[in-house]
């Protein structure tokens, strides 16, 4: 049985740098900060800077996922005027188990922060499961960039 | 923002029935019953009931899983001779996140109660996603069964 | 951050000995064997096991506990003829965050897992916090024992 | 069993009023928001804005928690140049499970965001839970507030 010390950890944002996030994960120039991984229960958190336009592919999450929006706007399912939502910074975002996001959109340049419990599951148009994306895979992803 | 009632839930293993289990998710003859699912947080909780000689099919666990076997015996990877687990009733087991079992077999009749947190990934030959199953899907194949 | 390899974790409940509960935690002759801790997340699993007529004393679930009765019989809240709940093995139980056990009472000898999310919160006559009983708590108990 | 709609929460932080926050709480004039309450789980997470020199009261993190801090400046056990943390907006911050904070010091104003895995155990000057501060809670005093 693990016995970790009782602690705190502790990332400043400005001395983290961005890195560019990969293709497949979400594209168009996208950049990213590692903060934190959970490997007991699985769960991750990261930062991320979307330029003006970009887009995060289809994906399901398959455990509670929830975001600080510093600044920015993002819309996902089409947005506040489609039946889908329409975040504007400040905000707060919380995606409940099994939300299915076709994409999310970034109508502004965005920063935002968010925690993940468990992997994002991306799946392509005919809905098959393209990637399981967890803290394995994020860290070893940042490890490598 | 949910308010459940403070509450217990209580199911008796006998009057709840064994039903089948489909052919994807645990073959060879094996029966399950859904005790419980957790839709925020994702976990979900089942008693299984499989006959000498079945498996259930590659998966990878995508975050932590707990069982307890009340009776029977069943190896991962190879079992306790070949590198894995050879479990032997009456146990308790716990699969980390991440956790990958190319098979588990299942060496005698075998009743094991197991929480999952987060979903399933079943995996193909070439470690292709075959499909995500969490809280919804079994949820839904209990109820159609 | 951490990065624990992909295991698991098997305890035989044959070769595991039963230790003796601590007076505080739960009386009267009970006995337990400590399964798995996991420091990260607050969560805990053991076994128990008391006699009839055994008690355990007020206490508030802070976080979600699901349990398995293998055999015997226990009643929360006066029992099912008083409002309460009286779980008769083999059985499943949910017990949800913040549900209130004034008492818990072994009507026969009975044998249970338990897997808690979270600290236990044992509770005064008046309502004041006697203790806050989690991983680290348990753990040392054991260790001691 | 629940069966939640798929869906997301929304909450823009510029609707959403600062409360003051009550005295046992944080005291001096620190003011919050109530973002979201997960009843099943028993996470929270709220947004916090305490003028400069305030504290936060003896506490213990009973499951993790994780901040983004927005603007300002803490520190814990005594900030960075006494063996503690000083935390420096932006920044990331991981508090562990068991994680103790004998008190927690604003040295500007900051505006922070948190999410808690669990209840807070406010401790007093001996030790002893003055009390156990967990969604329940947070929700009924954001209510009456």
């Amino acid at each position: 049985m693990l016995k970790p010390k009782i602690e705190c950890e502790y990332s400043s944002l400005v001395s983290t740098e961005w890195k560019p996030l990969p293709e497949g994960f979400g594209a168009s120039g996208g950049r990213w900060k590692l903060l934190h991984v959970s490997p007991e229960s699985g769960s991750w958190t990261a930062a991320f800077l979307y330029p003006k336009g970009a887009s995060v592919p289809s994906h399901i999450h398959v455990g509670p996922g929830e975001y600080f929006m510093v600044r920015g706007k993002l819309e996902v399912r089409g947005g506040g005027d489609d039946g889908g939502v329409t975040a504007t910074a400040p905000c707060y975002g919380y995606e409940a188990t099994g939300a299915i996001h076709d994409e999310t959109l970034f109508l502004e340049e965005t920063e935002v922060y968010m925690r993940f419990q468990g992997p994002l599951q991306f799946v392509g148009p005919d809905g098959q499961t393209v990637a399981v994306v967890g803290w394995e895979q994020v860290q070893a992803i940042w490890d490598s960039a």
